[in-house]
């Protein structure tokens, strides 16, 4: 047995005391397993985090996280704080300590993903995030790893649980409102849900798995970005009679033109295999050339699952830290080109109040069709001298969608456009 | 730009073929994306394979693989030969040479993985085998790597694609002659289908699941198996009328008394995701403590999808020799022991013939219950002086199960006891 390795935990809410557990309670099946025992040495715990009970003594807990990189003790850092600040700069002073650091933060690895790994080759230490993304799912290696020498075309995910719990239940008949009460309520959404309903936190997941599936680096900032809180059941239902599954969805794509990154509710056609992803589970469907595509789906967060992605990178970085060798980087980025999504070609549903008038179907044709925009499937049902139709157009770059809505908006029968929802495109 | 690293092949078959194709073909792709450059300087053919169009000059083919395994300009040994010799010897010759070795040998892996990985282990170099098990689907690395901490409960997997097709086609109606057939007509099944039908391809598989899943090294010799031969359509449309499906699935399994691998027929619940894995792809579904479940599917063989997994592991033995250390141990095993099959609780369907006489099910149930295994559901159709019966049972030792069996073919108003399918057990 090689002598215990040490664990500095920066940051103990669910995720950090669920692994503080397992390494405390399962510390002899791990050595079984692997090899490698671990000897937890300082946890920088918030004032909120105090009353937990650690499995630990009370002398671990420090209430400053500087303390916790520069103990010299602890050999590997792992990082659960969230936020970018102060955990971006813990994370480089352990880097530059030459400490491996392992990091579950999708929204500073998004905001400075770049500069850590650049540190971290300069440091010759491992930096790995794989429950940055897709919690308890193995999919950071996969992408970097596995399909390396694979060019990728496109990587759907399914990346937020709080939104697809809440659109399950839409699915089932269930209001927005009512569905974001009953996440709420079993601890799916926080208690301010901004950054799972905007979505927020997919973006910046969506920006990882762009970064990672097509070697470029992509911007959070680049992402498009539009909410599920606008999206009604009455949607769902017309999805539902049209063969589509509403999901939100973070797309990556790669164009002739450069790579795109987005997040948006979808349609989905019903026999997709992520149509299928119900509940808080997270899945990405990922197609490439020579694979054609590949599933993985798990559970997307919780303290658990996420605790065992954690592990699996520590007991990574130790076995790489072990063999004593300066770490050559697993990731690597060129400069490459990013798409805008107003010119990359998108599929519209849309759903409009019109007032029930002969020829107003044929100025709303005419308002796609003088942007270039053809139309798929209409479908129209009055009710006493209004009505509602539905609209789903053929594929047609988003900045020609968008100007089609445009157009509709300034047609005096059009009462309302009640809704926009993009339907999910082909794969290559 | 580094030196570029020599790759030599052991077979140039489909898998070799596709993936002198990609390093040849690919090279500038791949360079961008990892930082690496790869040459191919040896191939091994055999004389079946000598008139493929590698895209690589003649020099470089040989019919002496030692050759291959020899040549100082080769740093990184990759074998797609597939059969246990010589592509054994090769692999430990490359090893003792301290060169990484990459094999996409599952049958060789299930035979001497221990001692291979233990060759591996004292030259310090790696030897990867991601395409053993799934094709183009990353599960080594996940199981092995990312799920190193986890304690896991049981690993479920479709793992041979042919049988999966033949049963796809059976489930909307073929018979399995015509099944079969057509998966040898679209190339599916090879001229000789006896590894895929029979099992023993899943089974070689199923033993290295179980191996890195549980840290035991468990012999392929222990895996129980039974092939797809003997089932029949007309059990294929009673499972979908009790609710399931009937899949060629490989079970590896904790129980408190040790690990437990098997192939064989299951019905699988409708709403399992297994259950929807259809045609050709393959699945691997993990249960775990505290990732509850995970779903991995994709193509699970095919060359393109193959090289992809052989080229991430080429990638990764590149990074790590760069690194110029001693390779660490990814896979440690550690003794375990191993429960027999006929320990093992399974659920049983039987599908009897029988004289229509009355008292025939008291004498069934009986024979059942004698060896305390209890009934769950019994359908019983009569068509003139006979009857179709079909018992489900509840859980009960394999070997009750059989012993039951026994006593029923020795009731006189037994005809034929026409088949018997094994039904998926819950998870923990």
């Amino acid at each position: 047995m090689e002598k215990s390795i040490g664990i500095g935990l920066l940051g103990a809410g669910t995720v950090g005391g669920a692994l503080v557990r397992r390494l405390v309670g399962e510390s002899e099946a791990i050595a079984l397993k692997t090899g490698l025992t671990f000897d937890v040495r300082k946890i920088g715990v918030s004032r909120l985090d105090r009353d937990r009970d650690f499995a630990v003594t009370d002398g671990l807990l420090t209430d400053d996280p500087f303390e916790v990189v520069n103990d010299p003790t602890v050999d590997i850092v792992v990082e659960v704080m969230g936020g970018k600040e102060p955990a971006g700069d813990l994370i480089l002073a352990a880097l530059e300590a030459r400490k491996p650091v392992i990091s579950a933060n999708k929204e500073l690895i998004a905001a400075r993903g770049p500069e850590l790994i650049a540190a971290a080759e300069r440091a010759g230490v491992p930096f790995l995030f794989e429950a940055a993304v897709g919690g308890g799912i193995p999919i950071i290696r996969p992408l970097s790893e596995t399909l390396a020498g694979e060019t990728l075309d496109r990587v759907l995910g399914i990346v937020n649980g709080t939104t697809n719990y809440i659109l399950t239940q839409m699915e089932e008949g269930a209001t927005y409102v009512t569905a974001l009460e009953q996440a709420t309520e079993l601890g799916y959404a926080e208690p301010d849900p901004t950054a799972d309903v905007s979505g927020a936190d997919a973006a910046a997941k969506a920006a990882i798995l762009a970064s990672l599936a097509f070697g470029t680096w992509m911007d959070v900032a680049d992402v498009f970005t539009e909410g599920i809180e606008d999206l009604t059941s009455v949607d769902m239902t017309f999805a539902a009679e049209f063969g589509y599954v509403v999901k939100l969805i973070a797309v990556c794509e790669r164009t002739s033109a450069g790579v795109n990154a987005r997040v948006h509710p979808a349609m989905i056609p019903r026999d997709h295999p992520l149509a299928s992803i119900r509940g808080a589970t997270n899945a990405v469907f990922i197609e490439g050339a020579a694979i054609d595509s590949l599933l993985f789906s798990g559970p997307g967060a919780g303290g658990d699952p996420t605790a065992t992605a954690v592990l699996g990178d520590v007991i990574d970085a130790a076995r790489e830290t072990l063999a004593g060798a300066q770490v050559a980087p697993r990731i690597r980025f060129s400069p490459g080109e990013t798409v805008p999504f107003t010119d990359i070609p998108t599929r519209w549903y849309v759903r409009l109040q019109v007032d029930d008038q002969p020829g107003v179907l044929a100025k709303i044709a005419a308002g796609f069709g003088d942007e270039g925009v053809s139309i798929r499937q209409v479908w129209q049902e009055g009710v006493d001298d209004e009505a509602a139709l539905i609209v789903v157009t053929h594929q047609a770059p988003e900045s020609s969608q968008r100007a089609a809505l445009e157009t509709l908006t300034s047609i005096p029968e059009v009462i309302e456009v009640a809704s926009v929802i993009r339907v999910l495109g082909p794969s290559k």
